[in-house]
């Protein structure tokens, strides 16, 4: 066994029950080929790729589909309502993709605004309260909004999936503080799910206790994606490590005083 | 051969005609023992150890001394001047230290004032041309000053070691644009040298090209310093790997536009 | 007339046809005294004045009344509905302050979490609803959620008043995007209505384009109170200034290249 | 008197036995013209303006000349060495401005490299000792090096000018750390230099104690100069009222608790 996986063999992560032993998860939008989507999911070490039911083919068997890329057995295909704007379109997404491939999870999205593809909060709670219903396994594509993060769990969501930053954008974490309410105010996984840049985006989330991180477009839109895939594998081990290592408290002079600046954390 | 070996086998760090795999380097102030001192320097895959012979016994054999725990075939040892307030100081403690154990790298260091531990960036390169002249391997502890970087290349330096913010702050990084302009600046290898608090702070600064990384507080005053020298171990070669991979750009909207806020970086 | 009025003299601040020349709103709450209230509000040069209706007395003409201190034909009082956790109680806060005072302004505030006191949209959007078909001038606080924000628009809110940080947190504006994003998705007046912690926190928001800034526990716990009133006011007109002014773009060196790191700006 | 007038007519700004009223200063580079040069002053509310001599012509009264535009009785000219690179090179400059004009008062600038116009310490710090034994009153331009900035009063300068981000590049602080540690460093005024884009990036500046603001770039950059200077004349007196008037704690919550980011601040 490998040094960190020594130091993580008793760091569990698990939604709905399902144990994972890496905490990164893969979106598979963006990339050149199905062949290339494979090989960073390879590389990247993730045991989840979530997959755009309206944009990359896994419910018709004839055409070239990414199941016949991804084998299910080593790998949780995480269906995901992207591109639906209300809560109807998205509960309709989530049911055909559950058809089509009989997975019961979905990564659900509810897009309010085209420009920013922010979330619609009050659209994405109704079909989430819905499709709990129906039996599904419901991680919601949320703003980092702590009270809305409650509601979430409260309905019975196995995960809530804040952003960082826009999806797409590759800003990096803008708002630590908002994580960390999360964190806070739910028991249930909290993965952040848009805005990483590059892999030094990773660790400073991981730091606050973050569960997990999703991500997609730092990959495929990387100049050499099987190195950035690679680069984010370690930085959620180090991010975590760090976290449960527990880290120095800052100071403003070489003799302890007050921190002044920089990501949240706890004494 | 891992993952992360194979994909950075030809990326070589060398300094002074010497090649390390790691660009990691650990400090040993502040550890309970040598014994901890020892096993962090193992976990954290380090090859060099930097030792302030003002506070670290390694002149003295008939006293407990750190060189009876680390093997000098298996690492570097790297004789600090910390404590040195002029540079005669500091050029008599590099010579008492070579004279004593035969190593003639010395990580020069002339601090400037004793609440913030600073450098004195004058008395340094006075020390620095001195001790390059004794034919010592000279790594200079810097501000990080992109004109003082260059001086300390042209009077031989064999790398420059600039502060990410003062030491045992734990602040992590201050001032990107400062290390990309030395980078720009110098042919020598750069080693950033104070100021990390925890592994989330090394990334962006790999990520910027730098080619190393020295710490000491933020794993002696980890609540596990294992733990986090493991972590520090991934988070150099996630940055590593991150910069040779090329990031995406960063964006305000999910069509591509601008990049607002963060680290520095060259479309 | 000053160099600012006059530089500012066609730049209206209208609120549901209500003209204000002054963009700074205050907070009543955390003073001394009353008397405290009335001098910081004079010095301030704010036109508007908000107050809790459960912790400050407006409705009660028995006791110490603020409104004894301060003259509704000069200032417009905003009753708030501060400490309501449900629609129910926030739209019941407001009925009994018009009531009383034939007010029928109300900063709408329905909090979702009582140890970061961050509002709960859903709440508060029943809530707005409610009262703008009753006949009220609503003015939402918000989370600096887009996609809600144009929520509170399309029901008949006549502004949107979203965080810059928690309530009485004194952190300044942690994400420009939001602020940024939700002057793009709405046209009625944003004002910025949390966190702001010194004066230095409200430029970076007016320059934005946000056209109005409320604060309280920064002026009352400052040091000097009436000190940090006139610096906020003038920090208000220096903002405001600036983004009519339109700044020069943010380079890397001193030839003209791209921009790192800030706020948000469009070149 | 106005309201800001009172609060600090006994907050006296003097540098070498000279008494400022305002604390802006601002450069005369890159206008227009003379006459749009004389405008902004004049809207800026500063009392000294700094003239390259190497580029700006105040020696030769046979050509425009800026001194044709700008009263002497009521504005210190301060002549600076802009353009030169050498220690040589800078105190030929200052000893031909002085006798051009009769002004023994100098912005000494010391460039070291022609990318970044970032200061080169050691020929600044050569010409500095030069010029003040030679009677001029020396204000230098300088990196945010603490311990050089300590220097610099110790050979008898008159006050410090220490950049927060590169010249032109409008980035705004990048350090406020340094910019702390300068002003315990010394006890001679400390005047922000460089690196200033627009009027929110002052007071955050001011709010550390800092005794005044030089900008030039922002100001011919701005799409409106004037308003421009209106806005900066207000960021200053706002930035150092706040500073006078003292802050509130941050806090991460609403109950009080420890601050975790931004501008540092002494309890």
């Amino acid at each position: 066994m490998l040094d960190w996986e020594k130091l993580l063999e008793d760091d569990v992560f698990e939604i709905a029950g399902r144990r994972f032993r890496s905490r990164l998860i893969i979106g598979s939008g963006k990339f050149k080929s199905f062949q290339e989507t494979k090989e960073v999911l390879e590389a990247s070490g993730a045991e989840m790729i979530t997959v755009a039911v309206r944009r990359v083919n896994i419910t018709d068997p004839t055409k070239e589909n990414l199941l016949d890329y991804i084998d299910p057995k080593k790998y949780l295909i995480l269906p995901n309502t992207a591109g639906c704007y209300t809560a109807e379109e998205a509960i309709k997404t989530a049911m055909l993709a559950r058809e089509a491939t009989g997975i019961n999870w979905v990564k659900l999205e509810v897009i309010g605004d085209q420009k920013t593809l922010l979330p619609d909060m009050e659209e994405t709670l109704k079909a989430a309260k819905f499709l709990v219903k129906e039996g599904f396994v419901v991680l919601p594509y949320i703003f980092d909004d702590p009270v809305y993060a409650k509601k979430f769990e409260d309905v019975g969501c196995a995960a809530v999936m804040p952003l960082a930053a826009p999806i797409g954008s590759g800003l990096g974490l803008q708002n630590p503080y908002n994580l960390m309410f999360i964190k806070e105010a739910v028991s249930v996984p909290v993965i952040v799910d848009a805005g990483i840049g590059s892999a030094a985006d990773i660790p400073p989330v991981m730091e606050l206790g973050v569960d997990g991180i999703l991500t997609n477009t730092a990959l495929a839109e990387a100049k050499d994606p099987i190195r950035m895939a690679v680069a984010m594998k370690y930085a959620v081990i180090a991010g975590r490590l760090s976290y449960l290592a527990g880290r120095m408290p800052k100071r403003t002079y070489a003799v302890p005083s007050s921190p002044l600046k920089g990501v949240p954390y706890k004494s």
